[in-house]
């Protein structure tokens, strides 16, 4: 028992209250009193001050400018939304959050930067970050010296950029890029071609309307008439003062996309577009005034590796992107369901639609979801930190080398599991909010849209799985032909090392109802090895029955090399949860609904797997996933009063959110009916109104226009006696939908 | 073996090639000359002459209409979208498709034109059919004589309906709406009000704009104080000739929603409104001119739910618009997968990705849930219009009875079923084509975002299972408490007769490696026995702690309510499929590739309730779960050869699916391309743009402005020598997505 200072406790409260405001008091007053733990204690703890003063600086400074005011569910025309991104993307840079220097001291605060303009409109993070630092950074990584010219310019906005390997048809296999360079002596310049049409760059993000550089991968073309791989080259697409096409250039807009329409993603076809022999970016390989190709790399493979390493980034970025979205999406789902009521015990009582099993079910698993991945986020996010400060370092050491390697593996599979996370959880809400949450202006149809892509770009989620298999395997095969010890620089593969003990392991839970995070990592590690042992199997047999090694991996990955990859960064994920939660920097009065987050997340996750669970032995009888699933159940029910508290740690405040339905006040029906009141024309009479309007159908109408003569215009039909017995059969065959 | 005529061979042959023409050719070759069967035959054989001809019918007259012409990925304003799905609806009402007789006489008929309306927009189908059927078909089921004034009207097109149930603050709990309408014998009229905002009408389709009549629902209150509960009541919105609302009408538009812009969703508050006393649906109640209410139904809950009834017609249609889904995006997935090469053995040689076993196993499942999910719903289909038919005939057997009981348990799962398999199956194809998948042209978002509210509407997806649990507990009840043998119309239970002798049964395949639909049934058959008895213990367990009833509901959803839904609708989906492919009527050289289809569908849904199988013993070691999966591998593989030319049975022409890398010739580059640079705007300027455009951030500029002074501007950064080292750090830390 610890005496407790009651002044030093106030000073705390204080500091607190000053730091994060209460919110208005109205229907979710029910609920945020009922919480088991103080809700600004949990936000102080997760994201600390400084990061609590960075987001609400920026958050404010978005609310105050008029630049930024926009009205929910509003409906802008493509060209509209990329006017109004781009021209809020150039007043970032005159707001410029974060200067250079603080960016470095504290990396997490430039991600959360990052963050908060997303959580605003991912659009606008990614047209900002895709010019400064794709374009800007990837010119530091694979240049020199020579290119810092390019940097200052963008980071004074002279000059806007973009990033241009995918084609268009090709996208996944990087190395099959079909654009040119081809190096001509005699006037130093390296010539820029698109074979054809299919080799046009596509989907660049800025290209479409706005980029005037553009990093372009291609394969360099010596004067000996060697082609040595990939490249990337700067090559200007636009004049910056009259954003008129470079001559030889021909570049455009892809369109429009499911989401993310304030980006102009765009298209270039390079016909014979000259330029210096400088813009090669050369930190890999170079080629001489006279022609020949010079590098450090022997093996062409290698080269290209380290000259695609800088995208490794984009993959820990997006696991965070994911991790936001859930988090607004959570908001909305969980305010909505905490305070619209639905039938009830009697006709007279409605309860909130929180309080049934199945709701709780449905979202409940998603916030312990979030809390886990944020935190894995912001952990991975640090430890590709300290990475790339050991190339900057130029550390050439093996724990340097396979810290990259782990990271990589790590970060392919988190993106994958956070990205297709965050798709299913905001569909499960959108579904849990019923016809309101379908509505535009309550906008998780907006962010589900801007979510999609991240289970796309920067690898497809199924072909990245494949990195972090692979990843698994060549440990496992490294221990069994050479006796290496299973041990890499974030322990993230270390059980492994046991593999045959683990496998011998059972489940077994001594207390009668109690399951705790450590049941569902035992589990996992056994899943873990179980899929290894099956994939490595399944990979032998392939190979026996004569399949060529492409065959082989190809035939391995539904079953199980895509589950094993899943099931290990599941467990990482897991994993590094409970390691924090436990960790002495925890507050002991926040530990209890941390630990249950903590649970509910492995068994939920664990859950998914019970087949394989049961098909290896590992669970018998019906027992084991009876009492998963009760527990399951129970957790849910009690986090269900702390989980409004638990979205308010997370939610941005109702400016950013920009949701009738998951503002803090928790008034649904008043923000949604001001809302709707407040949109366009909605009172008025339809755009294409002239009387005289219904005027009936005259057949005589449809014989004067050539298409309807061909119709089979039928006379208006009189009232028979039969009509009404013809008109109940048609109307039970045309069916409506309201 | 039979010996042919080769005469009569030549016949069909030639009736086959004029009903249905030749694809052209191209990139698809390859996969439809390896097809094991004709595919014109299989389309004749899946939909009939008849209904071919109808669908080329109307598909050939869109497409001949201007009016209806559009462009892949087009970028429509809201007021743009209503205002060309109007005016194609009023076209629509011209050309009358199919007159009431014809209609009639084949129902099937009438479902294809309004299945061909949706394939070619949701939103269009949707805004006729509101008006035609729902307004007009809930007249003439709900009303009597005295409205039929109204059905004419509807048909001639000189006034628009819409139906109006749902109010802001209550959707699922229907008894629960709070507009009120009260009899005034002074005046012979009925008095609406909305009692406040959160009782306005709300979502109520083409109310937004154009509607001049609703049908209202109201809680209908006698001069005697006494409130009769929930009626319906046509109530005038707007006048037909100036689209103004009436006197005491406050009308308008909801706004934009996340699909279905087309349709004119909308609101309504009534004040004070007066409607004539015959404007009451006097189907199941009246009222008369004294004031006093009359029934021939004694039972209140009986008369809501009769009044309700029509409704439930509406869920075996949304089991059909969620297959039209499946086939549009299964068209647009399989083809571009068939063409789409990425990677391959060597360096130098790309192979389709349709060639790759994890696509295989993406995509190919889906095809045939297609196949079977299409079988059912027309069967189902046609179960309903022989239910209506008694309905009409008068029929008041207990066989109708239980019909009616039957098909509201199918029709409630097998929307859930449909809506969501369409809801993944869509979500899966976007991902696997890529980023192509997400450019809007494709349609595969379109068509997501109008899929949506299939989940929801006509009943959220979640409490509609619970109408089916119901179902089969009711009978396992009837059968344990008064000994009733269970036995349905359409048989779908009758299995649970033997529920002992069934739970008793375990997984057995005798011949190795030879997995038929016949080993799916039986694991559904123990599926349903064991979630249905499971479920009956757990309810029983929670009454014995004493729960009330609607708690003791709640606490049994999620295990197993639920998941019985589930299975029962799984199962006889198959099972439909399974008889159908197996009759006499089915050629023999179909079968084999339907077996296919059938197989893979009943174990590909199977494995998703692999851990049930484990959890019950139905299934011991892992064997059981091996085959399965090895199974529906090799049935992908099977099928990945037909599976161009199975599309090619299910596939609109291009006109229709409106998808540049879905289009019949497999040209999917060209197409792509074509479609992109005949967008709007493509190759100009931002429409934002004037000089000086990038003229670099200059902090005089940002002290003028009150807002920008705010920020912590910083000025250029010289290119130090120390920002190299900066720039490497900040650039890994702020990524971008490309």
């Amino acid at each position: 028992m610890s005496v407790t200072n009651p002044g030093k406790d106030n000073a705390k409260e204080n500091t607190l209250n000053s730091l994060l405001l209460d919110f208005p008091s109205g229907p979710l007053d029910l609920y945020r009193q009922k919480a088991s733990f103080n809700w600004k204690e949990l936000a102080l703890f997760w994201d600390g001050e400084e990061i609590i003063r960075v987001k609400q600086d920026i958050f404010r400074t978005l609310e105050n400018d008029p630049l930024f005011a926009r009205q929910p569910g509003e409906d802008l025309t493509v060209e509209k939304n990329r006017e109004l991104t781009f021209l809020r993307c150039k007043q970032l840079f005159e707001y410029d959050f974060l200067t250079l220097a603080e960016a470095v001291q504290s990396p997490l605060k430039a991600i959360a930067v990052l963050n908060c303009l997303g959580m605003y409109d991912w659009s606008l993070a990614s047209v900002y970050s895709l010019n400064k630092q794709m374009f800007g950074g990837t010119v530091i990584n694979s240049g020199s010296n020579r290119h810092h010219q390019f940097v200052e310019k963008i980071i004074n906005m002279e000059i806007f950029g973009c990033f241009a390997l995918t084609e268009l048809s090709h996208g996944s296999n990087a190395r099959a890029m079909r654009t040119t360079a081809e190096f001509d002596p005699g006037t130093q310049e390296f010539i820029i071609n698109s074979p054809d049409f299919e080799a046009a760059k596509f989907w660049v993000g800025n290209m479409g309307k706005t980029a005037t550089h553009a990093i372009v991968f291609a394969q360099l073309q010596t004067p000996d008439g060697v082609c040595q791989g990939l490249h990337s080259f700067i090559v200007q697409i636009r004049d910056p003062k009259t954003l008129l096409p470079m001559p030889g250039v021909m570049v455009g807009d892809i369109g429009k996309k499911l989401g993310l329409n304030g980006i102009d993603n765009g298209f270039a076809v390079f016909h014979n577009v000259r330029i210096p022999r400088e813009n090669l970016l050369n930190r890999t390989g170079d080629v001489t005034p006279e022609g020949t190709y010079v590098t450090s790399f022997k093996d062409p493979n290698r080269r290209f590796g380290a000259s695609l390493g800088a995208l490794s980034v984009g993959r820990v970025s997006i696991t965070g992107i994911a991790v936001m979205n859930l988090k607004l999406c959570l908001t909305i789902a969980i305010r909505y369901s905490a305070v619209r009521r639905q039938f009830g015990p009697t006709d007279h009582e409605e309860i909130p639609v929180l309080e049934y099993q199945l709701q709780q079910w449905r979202l409940i698993p998603y916030l312990a979801a979030t809390y886990a991945l944020d935190h894995f986020f912001k952990s991975l996010f640090m430890n590709y930190v300290e990475y790339q400060m050991g190339v900057l370092m130029k550390d050439k050491s093996e724990t340097q080398a396979e810290l990259g390697k782990e990271i990589h593996a790590l970060s392919s599979a988190s993106k994958s599991l956070g990205s297709w996370t965050a798709q299913q959880g905001i569909q499960e809400f959108r579904e849990a909010c019923g016809g309101h949450g379908y509505l535009a202006m309550n906008r998780l149809g907006d962010i589900r849209n801007d979510n999609d892509p991240n289970c796309t770009y920067e690898g497809d989620n199924n072909v990245l799985l494949q990195q972090t298999s692979n990843y698994l395997l060549g440990w496992i095969k490294a221990k069994h032909q050479d006796g290496v010890a299973i041990k890499s620089p974030l322990q993230s593969v270390d059980f492994l090392d046991d593999f045959n003990s683990v496998l011998n392991q059972r489940f077994t839970v001594t207390i009668n109802g109690c399951m705790d995070c450590s049941v569902a990592l035992a589990a996992y590690k056994w899943l873990v090895c179980y899929l290894l042992r099956e994939s490595l199997m399944k990979l032998d047999d392939e190979k026996n029955s004569g399949k060529s090694d492409f065959e082989c991996r190809n035939n391995s990955q539904v079953y199980y090399c895509r589950s094993l990859a899943i099931v290990f960064i599941e467990y990482n994920v897991l994993q590094r949860f409970h390691d924090f939660i436990h960790s002495s920097d925890t507050p002991i009065n926040l530990q209890p609904v941390l630990e249950r987050l903590s649970s509910l997340y492995g068994l939920w996750a664990l859950n998914k797997h019970t087949a394989v669970l049961y098909q290896g032995g590992y669970f018998t009888g019906n027992q084991p996933a009876r009492r998963l699933q009760n527990t399951v159940l129970n957790l849910c029910a009690q986090l269900k009063d702390d989980s409004v508290a638990l979205v308010d740690v997370l939610a941005p405040p109702d400016f950013i959110l920009n949701s009738p339905i998951g503002k803090a006040d928790g008034e649904i029906y008043k923000n949604l009916w001001a809302a709707v009141l407040q949109g366009k024309n909605v009172l008025e009479r339809p755009s294409c109104f002239e009387p005289p309007f219904y005027h009936g159908i005259k057949p005589t109408q449809s014989s004067t226009n050539p298409i309807l003569s061909k119709a089979r215009v039928t006379p208006p039909t009189p009232a028979r006696s039969w009509l009404r017995a013809l008109l109940i059969c048609i109307s039970s065959i045309f069916p409506g939908a309201s």
